[in-house]
């Protein structure tokens, strides 16, 4: 674990501050959250998964979160609530916030003519500013980072070391952009004449709402004319392409690996699987969850769950399968003649 | 949209440079190109699929760029043209020029003994141009590229911030690098012994023609021993995965997420649809295009379209039928059995 | 190739140093390792697949590496080894070491209190060496480098330009890093509360061993609360993605594109072909190998091959299979149904 030496609180404390109903010693303290398994005397664990209601015979926890239904599951001290998980997010925020560097503009970094940094925003090391670009209070802008000419990003803004942002995009505030990531860079826009491709500008934006994280490597295009959209609490994961013109609604979360082609609108409150794959054009109603892995190639106009896994196996077996699949329209063709013969040989009988 | 402050230029003034027919005010004005749904009058759109003709009539464009089909189809002053769309993407290329930095070198860039920039190239900050580097005219090197050893890029290149160039690697004239590409990192060429792996020096480089686009975080390896090769006018998309050796034909175009394993072989005019994958060392002739999300695990030998994508469904549908997928070999038996007990009750009934 | 003006060195110095029997000439002269098609007369060759048997005929190379079954299939002056592949990379290994800047820190070079840097490692221009940070001896931080508070990385390195870890990771003696990839990003743990998700602190480290090489791009996220682990040995082609908690065994490769979902555990020696995906908290068993494209749902418990391949066809064909695949459950059921139709027109008859 990586951060040591934190303070203490008390459960007392904590529950005071995040709510839920303690079942032990107010005065009993906390340093650090942990997992059941690796839990010692001064962390704070959580079960939040019945699944695993068999691990907090064995575990060390200090103290553990739990929901309703296992109040009783343990002698360990425990702060008992209605969304165990959550309420473990909370504690953990207030235990690890993100360690950032002091505010100020380091002596490497380039700032263009007309940037407006925040005096409370961190620019690091041979982090380079565009012009007319504006950087809000208290976000930071890791080393090595290049914000194009004219880019607005909020306040409270975590952009880590070395990610781009093309110019002109628009960044709302508390975004998380993770290194490697790519905002703004152009959609894949060509036209065919003759056999040979011409380049079509992509001279719309990127705009991003409030609270959204964008994982390490992930890629969002710049809309082609109009922009792209990554509304309010969107969660990316690492190595997600965002193609031109896709609007992601609110609340959205998606796994890593996961592409999106040109101008797709996902609903709000999805959850998109990793490795999955949307084409272009398509529209995916709210409250959609896709599997892992899944393509989808139709608009969905449902919320609900959609799948296309092929069930993995032992190679040979998959290969008997396989070979059935590749002539799976004649085996539909057989079984309709034998339909056919059958119903001949039935009525010739009577 | 980013661009603003456009210069006009007048329907007139299009038609002469770019031909097509005019019907309508030669002396339309038009700063910027947009959709049909957000253009306004001083805006030209144009329509290439017929699908869209609908949105002719709710359209405030002051002109469109219309194919021979369409020519009649609305009253606005347009623009007849054999390839509205790559009509259209030339005039977008007209009204848009990319917005590169002035000539010269910034002061805080690196380049190294014998790299030779010309004159007319341009340098950004943090930039780190290695030994013997050649950087042609007109080309443009982002903040914070890393061009290796011995590097030769050719004239009117746009090599966005943070791209790596591995040593000794050649890319051709009017080239574009998006952020976060990596040109000629190691391929994966590895050797068991006793279970362990050996490490296969990479000595082959890339070599990229002419009129070639790289995605953002698109990875193209260095060969094996030989050169891995992009031909000319090749238009790859962000998150690509070139493996070492592949040698991609002429105007192909690969959308984002695309797997090639190495030693493959694509041909000239292909189109590779988003995430699909290409195993090692298979050849694709020319003019094939490959579907999203589709692997492809055989030398393909003919042009045409080819596809392998499991049909997504809602999820209880889709656990019904591969439950039977799984099965698959078993039910063509069960087929197999019946059409052979069909048949011996058909002859015993004659 | 790259690699030019190469020292040369007799079959005689070769055989000495890695053994295998010598048939031939051993004064003649290599100075670099080719192709059978590329060879010329200084050069090395090797034949370690009989399927290229063939191209022996043709091959100019001076001398070749060959199994014991192909002893006697050429003329030319060879080297016979049971291992020709393996024996290949060593003499390639020898022949072609990395080209490494000279030790010491790049003037624009940022480091931070505190950090230790090796005299003889090398720090390139850019880099950002965060504070506490340990860089061991002969390591190569490439340029333009973001290395985070208090990593430890050890010797022997070769840390590729624009590469970061984040804060507090630890890696091993000879690791490599190709550019673009990210070490330690925050794994993608959110918890979900009225519709909104909540970020959890992710306070795990990456841990990764000796002798581990990781593509370019490939991104490698932090533990939440336990470390992400990469043991000894393992490679990792580009644009892979591995989720937090995940633990890769001993001398496992894995192929391009690949994404692991959280808390899964590989075991040792397992080879993981192009983008395959498998998915959160499962276990794959010691010596598993995992076709290319495939997606992992469940647990294996077993060495051995597994896939799952939707097998590609020309579209039309691919169509008139995938029609029936969305209604395989019905096709089961006709099969069921026409099984008892024939079980009753067998018992009537008789």
């Amino acid at each position: 674990m990586t951060r040591t030496n934190q303070k203490m609180y008390t459960l007392g404390d904590l529950v005071a501050r995040f709510g839920g109903e303690l079942i032990g010693d107010p005065e009993l303290r906390i340093s650090q959250v942990a997992t059941l398994e690796q839990a010692a005397a001064h962390h704070l664990s959580f079960l939040s998964n019945p699944r695993y209601r068999s691990k907090l015979a064995a575990t060390r926890a200090g103290a553990i979160i739990v929901g309703q239904g296992a109040r009783e599951a343990t002698a360990i001290p425990r702060i008992v609530a209605d969304n165990p998980y959550a309420y473990f997010a909370k504690v953990s925020a207030f235990l690890n916030p993100p360690s950032i560097p002091a505010p100020g503009v380091h002596p490497t970094a380039v700032i263009e003519d007309g940037a407006e940094v925040a005096p409370g925003a961190s620019i690091g090391p041979f982090a380079h500013i565009g012009k007319g670009v504006r950087i809000g209070e208290r976000t930071w802008i890791g080393g090595g980072s290049d914000i194009g000419d004219e880019v607005t990003i909020g306040a409270g803004g975590l952009v880590y070391p070395r990610v781009v942002v093309y110019r002109g995009c628009v960044i709302g505030d508390r975004v998380i952009l993770h290194s490697g990531s790519v905002i703004g860079s152009d959609g894949f826009g060509i036209a065919l004449e003759e056999g040979r491709w011409l380049k079509i500008p992509q001279i719309g934006r990127v705009v991003i709402g409030n609270d959204v994280e964008i994982g390490a490597n992930t890629t969002v295009d710049r809309g082609a004319m109009d922009d792209t959209v990554i509304e309010d609490g969107v969660k990316l994961d690492n190595q997600i392409q965002v193609g031109h013109n896709v609007r992601i609604g609110a609340h959205t979360a998606i796994a890593g690996c996961v592409g999106i082609a040109g101008s797709a609108r996902i609903g709000r409150h999805c959850r998109i699987g990793g490795a999955a794959s949307i084409l272009g054009h398509l529209e995916i109603a709210d409250h959609v969850e896709i599997s892992a892995g899944t393509l989808i190639t139709k608009s969905i106009r449902a919320a609900g769950a959609y799948t296309a896994v092929y069930p993995f196996a032992p190679h040979r077996e998959w290969l008997r399968n396989s070979v059935v699949l590749r002539h799976l329209a004649e085996l539909a063709e057989k079984v309709r003649r034998l339909e056919k013969r059958m119903a001949g040989a039935e009525r010739s009988k009577t």
